[in-house]
């Protein structure tokens, strides 16, 4: 099933060149009179120019295209509190995605720090360095108070995407899941099992999209959380029902699966006691809570979504984060709020009701992909997120007045970044190429 | 005597790109299996790899070559506490520099930070992200308390190269002076005027290459540093002399004047009343303390050094930091230590006595550059120093105990290093061009 040893990953880390990333000069520097203007003393008109006007950094340094991607490692993948130094090939990684799908430029600041007070000062700090911070694999509970926190106290987007990249691609999933099994979202019984930050923000999102809280049924590692329980974290005790039961309880009747947890917890008589065309996102990793033929045999009628690339409807991250931020960064918004990212979500929403370019389905090796259980979300490779969700994320962020710059024209916008992102992955082949 | 105006020199930072570093994949991510390597699951393997031994980090990440350049902006240029922002377009600049002489990948950090004990917890917090610090920009006297503490308790070189560039590269001039006006070190009298960042520095290096600190005389904005002063630091502490006395008096025979100050400190007159073939460094920006056409006017026979381009020996720091680093990190130093700072600076000074190839007398407009007054440092552009200097400060952090890993063969070392380099500035001016 996998795509590669393990020997082929390592190599992709170490050769030609160690990491994965290098930070290239992009104007020239050969001649005394290049070094003298990208250093001193040229370089002081820059800085006068933002002293005078802070507005100007966006003019003059990259800062207004650059992300931070900030971990301490203490929750990475599947991997579990690994610390920062080994967590850094995933940041770096983090950083190709935003590159390659986005251009934008990534810095990954891998932190040794435990105590999330500690964390938040320090991230605030870095403010003049960066255009957004993209927090990244921090464990819960600890990650909702160091987001709640920075984006209260920063100016620049502070987005952790391990609680909303989670929350918007399943959410556009449970949208269509939606229109496609006639539910109406506030009539959804939802049963949540795992109480992380992804299963915590996707549950507040799917709020954001209408479901009544009141109809969610979350279970951490103890089993449903009820109210009263004892060392209830306040983001647990906002889903905190009234009456203990059973997953295998709850499921009975339910309309909405998510899974946040291990493999194999849910089984094929469980899905049969859902409610009929039960919707399933199983995106435990690297094994969901239910296998897709297992789902799929329970109930034929099922809506199935995992974390996995080898079956239909694949919730990954990187159909939202580099989208969501390329947006934020191009209207220089002061944060992404709900109305953004349910932008994001209703945007890869009505993606997936298009006609399917046949290169799309090429890449996936399938003859074709039409709207239907087995096609709600659009497929992490598709190009064309960046036209339909960047724009919608931008234009949210102008109405719900968070935005710093005005996009007058979003079509005309997004042929552009069309064409920007383009011309960004032809000059990135170019340079991976010229390692030969 | 501009190369530039304040326009060619803003939208050289503007256009056609924002800033001036781009962070670039070095890896193919163009298909599901490439992008199944770069981030999830593939990662995992590099993740629980150096997990298992953090060693692993310089084979897996591009920590192993990636340095921070960390400013609070509290000094910048000559432009004073403009503050972290504004300072971005010089750590950037800084990062062109490192990458385009030494291929050495930085990260600019611009740290909204004034108390010093919070910029040394901050920065500690950053070592699982960077193999090498390299502090820039920060006032006096704080930078000396947070390079030092940053050093103790830091397993990675930390390098503030106001200090210490200007310390390596005029003492190589000093080195060569005194060959050339036939003098010992220890004999030498020094005035030095400017007690900040660089003026402290220097005088603590030339103590290392054996000047007597009794006969070093150091000024600040209140004159000579004497014993006894209200309110001095500890650092000026260090070189204060017993008797007050003015500057034109303690430059009566003096050997060396050594300039870190404001233009037109130096009159003629105080110039011929210093020892014969006096050592003048005089490298207030942009304007010296005493002309070049000035003091040769005074004494004709003397060596005469500054911040400028348009004059003979010019001090600049790009002659230092980034062959020092490159040499640290190639040999995992766990510091940049005293020994290593001698080794660049006799290795700069032994190169200026090397015949001149003709493209670098071209790429000055000048005729022949020949040992001698007028030439007792190598030009900032010289690409030789990389094979000089670089091997030389491996060397010293081998044989004082710093280094993780040993280079068998250094004069091999030297030849794979011009190759690479050669073969990273190619591959840049080719992405540069590739924006046409």
């Amino acid at each position: 099933m996998a795509l590669f040893t393990k020997e082929e990953a390592l190599n992709y880390h170490q050769y030609p060149r160690r990491g994965k990333v290098e930070v290239i000069p992009i104007k020239p520097c050969n001649n005394q009179k290049d070094l003298s203007m990208a250093y001193s003393p040229g370089v002081a008109e820059a800085c006068k120019a933002i002293a005078a006007d802070p507005a100007n950094a966006a003019l003059y340094t990259g800062r207004s295209n650059l992300v931070a991607v900030v971990s301490n490692g203490s929750a990475v993948l599947g991997l579990g509190n690994i610390g920062p130094l080994a967590g850094k090939p995933v940041m770096e990684g983090k950083g190709v995605l935003f590159k390659t799908f986005t251009d934008i430029d990534v810095f990954d600041i891998n932190l040794d720090i435990t105590d999330p007070e500690k964390l938040v000062e320090v991230v605030k700090t870095m403010e003049p360095t960066f255009g957004g911070i993209n927090l990244e694999d921090i464990k819960a509970p600890e990650c909702f108070y160091i987001e709640d926190t920075l984006k209260a106290e920063m100016n620049i987007p502070v987005f952790h995407d391990d609680q909303h990249g989670t929350a918007v691609i399943s959410g556009a999933g449970l949208i269509n899941a939606c229109e496609i099994t006639n539910r109406k979202m506030e009539d959804l019984k939802v049963v949540v099992v795992g109480a992380g930050a992804a299963g915590i923000a996707c549950s507040k999102f799917y709020v954001s999209l209408g479901i009544d809280p009141g109809n969610i049924f979350m279970f951490d590692s103890r089993g449903l959380i009820t109210k009263g329980r004892a060392g209830l974290n306040k983001y647990k005790e906002e889903f905190a029902q009234d009456r203990e039961a059973t997953l295998e309880e709850c499921l009975k009747g339910a309309d909405v699966f998510l899974g946040l947890s291990t493999k194999d917890l849910v089984s094929k008589d469980m899905v049969k006691a859902m409610a009929p065309k039960p919707i399933i996102f199983a995106m435990a990793n690297p094994d969901p809570e239910i296998s897709y033929p297992d789902a799929k045999d329970a109930v034929p009628e099922c809506i199935m979504g995992t974390g996995r690339t080898d079956y239909p409807n694949q919730v990954n991250n990187v159909s939202g984060f580099p989208y969501i931020f390329r947006g934020a960064l191009d209207v220089q918004a002061s944060e992404i709020n709900e109305p953004m990212k349910v932008a994001a979500a209703e945007a890869l929403a009505a993606l997936a009701k298009e006609p399917v370019p046949s290169e799309i389905c090429d890449a996936y090796g399938v003859k074709e992909l039409t709207f239907g259980y087995d096609y709600v979300i659009p497929k992490p490779l598709d190009p064309r997120m960046l036209e339909w969700e960047t724009p919608a994320v931008a234009k949210a962020a102008m109405d719900s007045g968070v935005a710093s710059t005005t996009i007058e024209d979003l079509d005309a916008y997004a042929i552009q970044l069309r064409d920007r992102i383009a011309t960004s992955r032809k000059r990135i082949n170019a340079f991976v190429e010229s390692y030969g």
